[in-house]
């Protein structure tokens, strides 16, 4: 059970009710020290006009798996805030469900560095990668300051 | 009327219906050549748990004003298919809309080149900002060999 | 003589003998708050086995105009170090000389965003664009704790 | 020896005599199908004005990783043209040697995807990382058409 993961905000609806995450609808599945996997089945309103999951709900994704990745054992008083992401789209997701794999890359006292990518699970086929650039604050700070 | 917006997809909600497209709910309120204005109402799931847009709504802004800029006047037949997106996050965005605009730099024979910059319209605050490497191509060539 | 440059270590080469800024050769020819512009005749050096500026020199070029646009009135204190680069090569270079201009987007009390863009000045063509996300430092903690 | 690298303009002085790359003077020590590696002395001309290897040098060893990387067999006829590339700079770098590795993720029919790492082999310290977008170009074709 290594990879079991801990009662967060993203397990727990109650905490992002009417929220972009609600919409988006992936569970963490993987949540360990650096690493987040995401799993989220595909609906008809995160795709676009042809059919495939939407660059914006992939960027979402990546961004949101790197900056989990940084964020374990501390996201009930920390968030991440995403300062640059950079996304590859490499290519078309089709199938009714997405994974992205969130890895943290170096922790420095401002900020940290992730990596992520995007897996069509149907096939394993890689469809995207991002690095993200993230600062760490208090959530409390967030809230008030920002 | 210089900036009168023709009918096109993204003023034409039976293109989009059930998409990601009509999940944000914006619209294109100027489109010229080499040039896209958005605007979009901010509702509560377009924000994250602290209540600011979330920086996947932002990107995706960002990365559509980027693509509509680049397609002026060939939208029926042809879809821009992003390849990069870089977005870089500058402040917050709490108010209860939002305005991206998309400015095309360079187009060539396969790809072409787009900046594009998210404003608080309450304040003209500037957000975020972004530059995409975009594809076009056919938009049934895109359906059929993607 | 609004754009005058004062004295600073981009003029002086006894600051920078024998580091990567004197192998490039460029001067600052404008510098303002929140502003910089970069000559440099190009040499055989910094050029790519087909004859065009070498893409990492326009890198360097540009990461260095946006570091500098950020740095007005404090270089002799503080170095703008720099945590993410973006650059979209839009056309090659292939004149004698070329200009790089940063301009600064916004401070932040950790962080400033900046953009720059390369241009031939034989024909003002636009060759490259970057966005750049940089630290300002202390020179002195620069050198002692990195 | 599977490892081994063929004779190829990286190894062969005489290709590139005078240019950006004799400048920055590293070998290619490692060269398989979808990989590179690239490892250089580091020299006084390659660092900033506070010692460290400078950014523009760094950018210009992920740009030529990840190029190469996508050029395995095919070097003396095709060029890799980089579109995009994002660098993201995690530690300084000091001591008196360097490694970038350049890794393929994906190649399309226009198109392809490479990552890139920078490391101090001395500490084994990762201090930067890549990710580029290139076009693949016959050689000759480039020098005509650009």
């Amino acid at each position: 059970m290594s990879n079991a993961v801990p009662d967060n905000v993203f397990n727990n609806p109650t905490l992002y009710q009417g929220t972009y995450l609600e919409f988006l609808g992936f569970r963490l599945t993987t949540w360990r020290e650096g690493f987040a996997r995401l799993e989220m089945p595909v609906r008809g309103v995160h795709r676009n006009t042809v059919g495939f999951l939407h660059g914006g709900v992939i960027s979402s994704l990546l961004d949101i798996a790197g900056a989990v990745a940084g964020n374990h054992g501390v996201s009930k008083e920390m968030v991440s805030v995403t300062v640059n992401l950079n996304v590859n789209f490499i290519a078309p997701h089709r199938s009714d469900s997405v994974i992205a794999e969130g890895e943290l890359i170096r922790m420095t006292n401002t900020l940290f560095f992730a990596q992520a990518r995007l897996l069509d699970p149907k096939d394993n086929r890689l469809c995207a990668t991002a690095t993200g650039t993230y600062k760490r604050q208090p959530r409390k700070q967030q809230i008030d300051n920002s």
